[in-house]
């Protein structure tokens, strides 16, 4: 398996820019996390990176190969998109022989004991099912195909707490029987905390950050207290966000901690999780206390 | 303000049954969570307690008053729908007035605070907009609306993280300025735990819970160690749910933990949160190991 690397990778609809000048590399056998607000262009993304929508200038390689009308590359990736693009026709049994026929060796065997495990049928067509089991019908086919890199754009869309903890642990299984790249897109961050090795995160068009999401959540501390000791604590620190209740006053910190600075008494420090990071680095001039 | 109260209150479509002799109570001023697995029926109990739909049998009161048909029983109520019923003409603005005309008071003041910080114009058309600003729509409308009960089904569907916690301090604001009762029916349990004060779980058709969440969680045990200590120690609990890794078990007790059960030195015990204890409860035979 080779890198996928993207390279100044800009898409303009008309005038308007929704992704300007991105560049980043996947690695293999990692799971990923992408995220960013509505209409970030996350979406875009992915179905760039798949081919499905051509970009306006950059390039996407997989090892040195341009991913442009190159069926062998285009072959490692799979993208499960929120759109759906199956006829009324379609059972679920024939969306797995589709994935089967374009990418060879799909898993029938563990698609089959997922498709008990989210209850549903494999007879049952696509589009009469609800939004929850169109989900878990998707979620079966990408966790089951042949690719180097799966994308999985809203993988727990409509699904209820029970349903998106069995995705979770299948993904995985998945990741562990078979070492390969996803990408997960999605809105329920904190869920996703443990699971993602690393974030990309997209906001005004543009990349933010690229990490591990332990380097980053090292950088981020809540130091709470009166007002005066918190702002001399973080003079000079990079802060993201504060509020304050009653007398007790907490800043949201994104930065390094000074080794020598001395932690004064009367001064708490915490960590916050991976979802306060990314409404605070992506919420701009919405700042509420 | 009264007390909401449904006493042996049953629905059925044709044969199949949907509801099943459920009697609670609503206190008034208090925040609810009403939980439940993707066809549950927690917006077929919404729709009846508004009197959307009508009941096969059973009661709704509002102290000693009888809901049926009741305008000023049923102009103490509001329902945030999954269904939307507005036209393809109807601003934003106009959903607004609406609920002025039929409840009376509406906060315009707060509303359009609201509106901005959701990014949202008032003259937009409701239709227009994708799902996330649908609901930041509905939501506008249902915190400033006037009345005891308001009911809201999905209240976070298609939100991103940011709109979501903007959502939850504008529900707290919204409490504390005027203490109502509010029942959110979501799937994103985790988020809501600090919220809520109490829940009502349905499963199966049935109430399998109506208790306060701090009482809840009292019982809600993770006890790992090496097998053996951890059957030994759990022996007698009710246990839900339990899992191994490696020489690890961990077993999931929903019990009071007897005051003269002995700590053993290789047993942890931990507490877990309301989302999983959801998922423990209502799993029936999905136990995944």
């Amino acid at each position: 398996m080779e890198k996928l690397t993207v390279n100044k990778l800009t898409k303009k609809y008309g005038q308007k820019v929704i992704l300007d000048n991105l560049s980043f590399q996947l690695a293999p056998a990692k799971i990923y996390g992408l995220l960013g607000r509505n209409g970030a262009g996350k979406s875009t993304l992915l179905n760039l990176i798949t081919n499905r929508v051509l970009s306006t200038s950059g390039e996407i390689k997989i090892g040195s190969h341009n991913i442009n009308d190159d069926d062998h590359e285009l072959g490692k990736m799979y993208l499960m998109s929120e759109v759906d693009m199956y006829t009324k026709r379609t059972t679920i049994k024939r969306m797995m022989e589709l994935a089967d026929e374009a990418y060879e060796h799909f898993d029938f065997k563990n698609a089959e004991q997922m498709l008990t495990d989210f209850k549903l049928d494999q007879n049952e067509i696509f589009t009469n099912l609800s939004t929850g089991q169109r989900t878990a019908a998707k979620l079966v086919v990408a966790l089951n195909v042949n690719a180097d890199y799966i994308l999985l754009d809203e993988p727990v869309l409509g699904l209820d707490a029970n349903h998106r903890e069995l995705f979770y642990k299948e993904l995985i299984k998945a990741f562990q029987n078979k070492p390969r790249t996803f990408v997960l897109s999605t809105h329920l961050i904190e869920e996703i905390q443990q699971l993602v090795e690393h974030v990309i995160i997209i906001n005004d068009h543009q990349i933010i950050e690229d990490a591990d999401v332990e380097s980053l959540l090292k950088k981020a501390y809540a130091i709470s207290g009166p007002a005066k000791d918190v702002d001399t604590y973080t003079d000079g620190l990079n802060v993201l966000y504060t509020e304050t209740m009653g007398s007790i006053k907490t800043t949201y910190v994104f930065d390094g901690l000074d080794e020598q600075r001395v932690i004064p008494d009367r001064v708490k420090i915490d960590h916050y999780d991976l979802q306060h990071l990314f409404i605070y680095l992506t919420n701009g001039d919405e700042q509420h206390d």
